[in-house]
């Protein structure tokens, strides 16, 4: 097992009804005056809208609203909320929404502090300043709920790129998974494949039985109850255990002692729909990871072979892996890039794209060339 | 599942050579004078002791050392201390040992405060002052080391009482599982026990797909690598995923969306050992739990039927409860009252004193009588 360290300070108020305590979290810290940084409306049609600013009325705090942060968001949404929150001198920042509404918040309470936002995304320095930031998760995938990273798409550069930092970490993080039932089933799906995610890309750097034996307990839990909401959408137990798995893949837990993760797969989905913003972020981890799992075994089959078994009850790696794109294919996932409207000649750009995010292969250490064949491997 | 609230504010830094950043924890947060809380002198001979306070004096902080905490640790020990804080005027504990040391030094922390430390025991409420408290873990048992809870033996009253409350968190705790491998095999055996049971205080509550499912892995890897300790002590994989294991079954992680779990073992359990302090908390267990489940499985036979499965690979509660029990003896730890040397006449007074602890049972709601009976059934 590696040595690690773990601090996980954002408080995480889990269950039904737990939206009306947001606004108790704000006043307890005495935030005054919050943005409230939302995405499309949909939180207007679940009635989440309505619980939030209930909340924040029942503690007497302050906010203004700013809405249209789209999924893979922008760095130009960003600057312009940036600009808001200046505007308006709030103390705080609260997301209402899911991963994409998480990480903007974040970069804005980041970016309050710099000249330019994108410099911090540039520097790859841990972000130390930030105003602080609240969350009402309304889908669970990204984890960004309860870990300091977000993710933004500088959709100049064509770069879709990450910061993080203590700074980051949400002081609180409220998760109501029953205001999840309204999800569509695709968002559930890519939220299943992006948690499976996370946890596999800490899973195969080994090294520490406890939290590979939890880890594999997850992601079986995250196969099953994503089976149960495929049946039955408003099952609260099985919507519930998603979102706590969904949690529990990115806050630190499922990589203790086993290092900060290889991020491999996560810099090709980044480099795919950094140019191709259409494409979701689960659709791309879908169609990626069975072939970096494919590409990359050699370089402990014991481990690759434990997770065939223990996962997908698969006697070789190359029938888990089968399993696992059986799996996607019944919940209606895509397990090619073809699928997805990519042209084989664009796959060369899109490996330099991926390269340029900056992780290049810890379970195996990868050249430009091998991310171009693992893109191969993925194409049809 | 369950509503639930998490929020572990401890910073945990755990690995090989870990001590060496407690002093820089304790400067980190500003405190310059602390009391070093420990037992009876095992860290010197670990070398533990050397290097707390060779970090201590790399970081120019103070200390006065006050030893001699006791297994079961005492009342007029805690308030012996308390008084020796007040006169020397420290800013911070810093409890070095395993459990007994750290709920020692808690207790210590919180009772700086107030006239009588008892007080806070009897009057069950949370604490919320409390000098702040550092640990360096030598013993992976309690989960003390992450977690707001400490248990004190009042002697004269044969009272071994908990006080919980968000002061009583540590501010950093350091585990060095290598520091470990001096432990006498029975104390690695209890403090398997200790977390198996931690566990399992949560777990039968049951609720929660995700939680369940992952507090299974937990239970079967802490049998998995016990199994390896006692084959060779020095395998620090399985020493770091004990100790891994053990953080995590009462640092919040284990009851998530379970509720705040049943305790009523470890009430019978305080019973026993509050009257009987030559009785290590691991043993007491070890004896307790199994007549716990076999007196309580009614209540949810589907769940301890699950839990026999996915531990033991039994088909029935009755043999997972041997399985478990064999495995006991396979450790050499004691499976009846008889063997700890407890006489049948004593039966009655044991269940009111652990009457008087105050689980009275979540799992299966228990009268007095109950108590009496589950003595009974763990005697021969």
């Amino acid at each position: 097992m590696k040595n690690f360290t773990l601090h996980i300070p954002t408080r995480l108020i889990f269950g039904r009804g737990a939206i009306a305590s947001i606004g108790t979290e704000i006043a307890r810290d005495g935030h005054k005056f919050v943005l409230m940084i939302a995405g499309g409306g949909s939180i207007k049609r679940t009635g989440v809208y309505e619980q939030v600013v209930e909340s924040l009325r029942n503690n007497d705090r302050r906010w203004e609203e700013c809405w249209g942060v789209q999924p893979n968001p922008t760095l130009s949404k960003v600057r312009e909320m940036i600009a808001q929150a200046r505007r308006l001198g709030v103390d705080a920042v609260l997301a209402v929404g899911g991963g994409s509404v998480i990480d903007s918040a974040k970069a804005v309470a980041a970016g309050y502090y710099v000249d330019d936002v994108w410099e911090l995304f540039e520097k790859d320095e841990p972000v130390n300043r930030a105003l602080p930031v609240y969350t009402v998760l309304t889908l669970s995938a990204a984890g960004s709920e309860m870990n300091p990273y977000a993710v933004i798409t500088n959709e100049a550069e064509k770069k879709k790129w990450a910061i993080g930092g203590p700074a980051l970490y949400p002081k609180a993080s409220v998760v109501d998974p029953s205001v999840q039932v309204h999800l569509p089933w695709k968002q559930t799906v890519n939220g299943a494949v992006d948690s499976l995610s996370h946890i596999m890309e800490h899973y195969f750097l080994g090294g520490g039985e406890t939290t590979l034996a939890y880890d594999e307990s997850l992601m079986r839990t995250i196969v099953q109850v994503t089976d149960r909401l495929q049946q039955a959408p408003t099952d609260y137990d099985a919507r519930a255990s998603l979102a706590w798995a969904s949690t529990l893949a990115l806050n630190g837990i499922s990589g203790a002692g086993l290092g900060d993760g290889d991020w491999t797969t996560h810099a090709l989905e980044h480099g795919l729909s950094g140019a191709h913003p259409e494409i979701a972020h689960g659709e791309g981890l879908a169609v990626l990871f069975p072939a970096w799992i494919l590409y990359c075994q050699d370089a402990n089959p014991a481990l690759f072979a434990r997770w065939a078994k223990a996962v997908w009850g698969a006697a070789s790696v190359q029938d888990g892996v089968s399993a696992y794109r059986a799996k996607l294919r019944s919940w209606g996932a895509p397990i090619t890039l073809k699928e997805l409207g990519i042209k084989r000649e664009e796959l060369k750009e899109l490996a330099e794209l991926a390269w340029g995010v900056g992780n290049h292969g810890v379970v195996k250490p990868l050249e430009p060339e091998d991310f171009l064949r693992i893109l191969e491997l993925a194409f049809e």
